[in-house]
């Protein structure tokens, strides 16, 4: 963790805190999905805000996944997985699956399966149904990529975390966000 | 393109229209980033939204990246680049490191450097100093994983980018984020 003073040698040391790096990553809006599978390896689902879109041709999106949770252990049995994008009032769904409390998660939504058999969350505002394509393991966290085989987009607005809150995104006037 | 309807197959004809992927994708409220690299193979930056963090143990990140673009080619080479997270006000550099004009982008803002020699921007709300640590190629991108060496903080409200508009995030009352 000391001071970061050799430039051009890769060692763990060189890393920035994690405190630090945690402190920056606060200032990254994001949208907030609960990742789900199902299949051989059973029903298993967790919140994710780090999702992105990787290619359009072909359709396909990463998740980042702690490694040895049930669910990123799941999606590598079950070959396949569903990333739902919460709508506003799906707050309470992303502390469920979060694991914060003892409740069932699966419980407290209705659910629908569209090509892979992956939950897809009614009232999200997208579902990516996915093939897992690819994946690597990088530190704590599995990188899971999914060739999108199925997707629904729902009404309503989506569910923001941003510096430890959830939030809503109101657009910018032009003058303030695309002319200056 | 046409209908999904052989399941368990996995052929290209089985992925789903870009068209409706990039629907679906709208809804994702992201950050807004300018990545930078510089070094042997010269100093190039190109925007990205698709940014997220991959681990905190150790600090680690991935961006994904049009794979024959100038910025990818040159983060290879480099093996490093910087993560400029975009503050309110920024949204015109956005647009010029997208290609959207013919200015030269770096001429827009001014930039120091952390520890590998990529720009870090002046004003951004965040900037992650990467070493690249792992990279592949998945259809038309490349995802490139980042070891973090160095974090700046900075003031201000990070520019969102959701549904084709710059935004800004304000957080919901307790009662619709955090206890429904």
């Amino acid at each position: 963790m000391g001071q970061i003073d050799i430039r051009g040698v890769e060692t763990a040391a060189q890393a920035v805190p994690r405190e630090r790096f945690i402190e920056g990553m606060r200032q990254a809006a994001t949208g907030v999905t609960v990742v789900t599978t199902d299949g051989p390896a059973g029903r298993q689902g967790a919140t994710v805000s780090a999702m992105c879109s990787v290619s359009a041709d072909p359709p396909s999106l990463l998740v980042c996944i702690y490694g040895p949770g049930r669910t990123a252990r799941a999606i590598v049995e079950n070959g396949a997985f569903c990333v739902n994008l919460l709508s506003e009032p799906q707050g309470l769904l992303a502390e469920l699956f979060a694991g914060r409390t003892e409740a069932e998660p699966f419980a407290a939504s209705s659910w629908t399966t569209l090509e892979t058999g992956a939950p897809a969350l009614d009232g999200a505002v997208a579902a990516f149904d996915c093939r897992l394509a690819n994946r690597f393991e990088h530190g704590s966290h599995g990188v899971f990529v999914g060739s999108v085989v199925a997707v629904t987009v729902g009404r309503g607005l989506p569910l923001v975390y941003a510096d430890r809150s959830f939030c809503r995104t109101q657009p910018l006037s032009a003058e303030a966000g695309t002319t200056r």
